[in-house]
């Protein structure tokens, strides 16, 4: 019998399992950004991603932080607990890079303190837009009292990575987090953390492109996509 | 003796004046949309926005509002108060209409209550881009309290504009202001009120292209641009 397929997004294949509530989330190689004006493939992208994301998400349920993460089961399937997303990606900037910088003229690598926490309207046809307060409230995409969780987890998320990271020998410069809701309604992390998600740069290295441990390789074709995975996934998996 | 020009526009030039703290603002029948991308000329635009906007000036000025109006010296011409401006463009909105429909999806139209304010870096190589509160503060645009003052003042202004339109059988849809501060600190209002800065549509029509009485009949090639603004100011002087 073929398994029915959930959702298929860009980088990942969601399918439900025969135990009510949980899905099974196959992580694909392939790799977009631009809002998938730009299509590629990372080679062993998909295990590594979902090795780091599990090793993270597991991390984080430790520390108290309600995740999605049940098991990883291959080294590219996760099985989570599926969820009501928000439409909405949560950003939290450490220091300023990407869209922040292009936006503001900010400078890269500016150290944003506190963090910023920003919200972006998770829909292609629109672009993933920038939403101000207002907007999230008039787009009903979460109540008041969601909007104050959603800051507060993903503040706590970057207080743990980013301490989890710099042992590892690496900046958190930014990362982009999901959330969903139960049946209880209880806001709980979902999707993925890892170097697709989030903005990683070595600690060590000063020089602007080598530093460079992230998407961003991919995106800006900075060459040696898959080797800064990697070094990712040892870093994370030595800790 | 040729006067020396402070600052020329896209739609205006600020000259200095015999008298300190005083500026000229010619108005220019030029006219730009989309970031200055689409350029053209307006016949008879400089005269009749000028005349609107010392008009409206004048009113807000009456109704308590601080602003930078002190007279009308030639059809084209507005003697005004010199500010050090702030580099935002504070837009209000009514009704969604424009960049808040194409980037959020919410309908042409929609009543928005309460008026939506939203500030926009006044910044033309970086093409205007949305702030949210978190931005505004980090690029130091403004204080916390110049901000609470523009958007009190912006409310102000909406409150005042929106039943002096009502009035002409206008509906104001959205508009942008723009504030400077004096030497005392100061904040008052600045540049135009006309055509150019809002979103004015026929109260008693219906169709979605005749109703529209502002600059998208430029922007959009609607045609009938000059009488559309010369109908304004007509409506704006019988008030
Ligand atoms: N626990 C969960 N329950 C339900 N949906 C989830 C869960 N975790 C993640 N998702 C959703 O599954 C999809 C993951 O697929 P993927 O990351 O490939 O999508 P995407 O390409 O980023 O975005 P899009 O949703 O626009 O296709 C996303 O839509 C994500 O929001
Ligand atoms: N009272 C004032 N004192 C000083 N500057 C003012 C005052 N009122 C308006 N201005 C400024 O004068 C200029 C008006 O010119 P204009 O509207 O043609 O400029 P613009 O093309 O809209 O924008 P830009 O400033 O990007 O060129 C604007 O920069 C505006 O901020
Ligand atoms: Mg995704
Ligand atoms: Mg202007």
């Amino acid at each position: 019998m073929a398994t029915a397929i959930t959702y298929e997004g860009k980088a990942k294949i969601l399918t439900p399992t025969a135990e009510a509530g949980i899905f099974q989330v196959f992580f694909k190689d392939d790799a977009t950004a631009f809002n998938a004006q730009k299509r590629g493939q990372i080679r062993g992208k998909g295990e590594i991603n979902c090795t780091i994301s599990s090793h993270l998400l597991q991390f984080l349920q430790n520390q108290g932080i309600p995740t999605h993460f049940r098991r990883q089961i291959a080294p590219n399937v996760m099985e989570v607990q599926a969820l009501t997303m928000f439409a909405l990606e949560v950003v939290v900037r450490n220091q300023a890079a990407g869209s922040l910088c292009r936006e503001t003229g900010i400078p890269l690598g500016q150290e944003l303190t506190p963090p910023l926490v920003e919200f972006y309207y998770k829909n292609d046809r629109l672009g993933d837009p920038l939403l101000t307060p207002d907007r999230l409230r008039l787009l009903n995409l979460a109540t008041p009292e969601q909007v104050q969780t959603l800051v507060d987890l993903a503040q706590r998320v970057n207080g743990q990575l980013r301490c989890f990271f710099a042992e590892c020998g690496i900046l958190l410069i930014d990362f982009k987090l999901e959330f969903g809701w139960d049946d209880h309604g209880q806001v709980i992390l979902a999707d993925e953390i890892s170097p697709d998600t989030c903005r990683l740069w070595l600690a060590q290295e000063t020089d602007p492109v080598r530093r460079v441990v992230d998407k961003d390789r991919f995106r800006h074709d900075l060459g040696e996509v898959e080797s800064a995975y990697q070094l990712v996934l040892e870093r994370v998996l030595r800790q």
